[in-house]
């Protein structure tokens, strides 16, 4: 029997793809990632591809892919992938929405934290000449406690945030797509809203909605202009719903007392404008990134690649 | 009838205090803290001390105050004040328990989230030339959910952290002097331990404990040695409980992963290895740092100094 190839794109611990190398070839590089001019050179061969963040994941590519039966995303947003392309193709796109969902949380609420509490303002500047104000009032951050969290996008990231929001004393309002159940929106106490009315009235807003052609910019600077002085911005999703110029402009301008930042429009490149503000906390597309949860993730995908080709019906697809 | 007079050793808001002067003459400086010195000058005409930080009030202070009726803590710690002398000379005092209680907790929890997903560390080194490995497994954190939360301490402050610990996905064992109801542990399924037990197994190290001279220098170089290198401590209560040097040593060494810090042996100074440190995250005793949660614990104050003099049963003394 000729064993399936699997493509990995960037290098994954090796011992958390174990149960791969049991029935299936799999290139794993060694260091750094595939660039795309490799990956078109190498994919002809290829049943399953794990596709990279670094470059889109077009028609292009998978017409040079014969073979393809599977795009096993590593991660839960799949905006690197031409789904639409794919599923044309007859191409199974999968994603890994288990395992991204409690981490990607966890990192959303420590950047809210941080960001309305002033913990990257202090811990930077405590640490040089020019130090921080240790009075009552002076340099002072804003609570939480009693607060409205607005969320943008209530799937399962949305809701693992609200009930972190819950425990900490924040009414939780959201805007979705779709209206939840009133089950679902009884376990928040969320209440449903207009996006407008979200931008108007949250205290903290978290973007975490899927980047999609619908969401590009979403927040841009009409939409910040809504958002009260007071109030602080989370991006945990993706950083091309966001208008970046605009975004660092209102920082600059204090037309919102802060930002906590996790994704960019141009990864890893930061708009210089953020990099200089105080009132910004930013960290490296993060959502994920603990040893023991890019293990569970790379888990959760392999799962899905050995479920697909067994036909199990859990296989996590996205087309 | 002669006003009673209150002697408020620093600034606070004077909206805030609006309520006392409508019955009482307060003396509140404009800018900076009275110093010791000018305290003990100034105490013999008065009947309230809203007493400082920057110096203890003690048994010498108040002998030069025969009118000295009631030491009104602007905060929940109280270790500012020699209370068995306030005791002995019959002057009572009073704290702001309920005001600080979730400002502090939602503090200690940015810490805790700061220090195990690294979110000083990224947010420092994104802003300077060294930047930060994007890639899968460098410079990863450590996560959070699923994770044991050890909680010494376990008063209003510690059941606060706690209640947000278990939205987060974590166990919770606590220690503490006496062993809480079933009722409050069932709340949190929260697990009684020996101070030994707490430092060995929890993945997190809350200290929330009152500064007392049982306490004194409670975490020093053994206790950080029970500690697991995968472990990161938390203090938002006292910095006299710990031994900081100490302390900054194992961070350095690497017998703990990280830490999260408010408060210091000799505040404002922080001890000068941890300014240097990249697994440690720095905030300026700000537990209670927002303008909102401020205003709040003045107000506090203010029902305490009030319903002192009007006999009122719920005035939160601690003496």
């Amino acid at each position: 029997m000729n064993m399936k190839k699997i493509l990995v794109t960037y290098p994954i611990n090796k011992e958390a793809l174990a149960e791969l190398y049991e029935n299936y070839e799999v290139y794993l590089p060694n260091e750094g990632g595939l660039k795309r001019d490799q990956v078109l050179e190498m994919i002809a061969d290829y049943d399953v591809l794990i596709p990279n963040f670094g470059f889109y994941t077009d028609d292009e590519m998978m017409a040079k892919a014969p073979n393809l039966k599977l795009i096993a995303n590593y991660g839960v947003g799949y905006n690197n992938i031409d789904v639409d392309a794919a599923t044309k193709r007859g191409i199974a796109v999968t994603n890994t929405p288990k395992t991204t969902c409690e981490p990607t949380a966890e990192l959303a609420f420590a950047l809210l934290l941080a960001a309305g509490r002033r913990i990257g303002y202090y811990d930077r500047n405590l640490r040089i000449p020019r130090g921080v104000d240790w009075g009552i009032y002076a340099d002072a951050g804003i609570s939480i406690f009693g607060k409205t969290l607005g969320i943008i996008g209530m799937g399962r990231i949305g809701q693992a945030i609200a009930r972190r929001g819950v425990a900490s004393g924040m009414d939780i309002i959201y805007h979705n797509r779709n209206r939840l159940s009133a089950d679902i929106e009884a376990r928040y106490n969320a209440k449903y809203v207009s996006f407008e009315e979200l931008l108007k009235t949250a205290d903290y807003v978290s973007l975490n909605a899927p980047s999609t052609s619908e969401t590009l910019k979403l927040i841009g600077e009409d939409e910040l202009n809504l958002m009260k002085p007071t109030s602080v911005f989370i991006n945990t999703a993706r950083g091309n719903m966001v208008d970046e110029a605009a975004l660092a402009k209102a920082l600059k301008e204090e037309k919102i007392f802060a930002a906590g930042l996790d994704v960019y429009e141009k990864e890893p490149k930061i708009h210089p404008d953020l990099l200089e503000l105080e009132n910004v906390v930013l960290s490296p597309h993060a959502g994920t990134k603990t040893i023991e949860d890019r293990d569970k993730m790379a888990n959760e995908m392999v799962q899905n690649i050995i479920g697909f080709f067994e036909g199990k019906y859990d296989v996590e697809r996205v087309n």
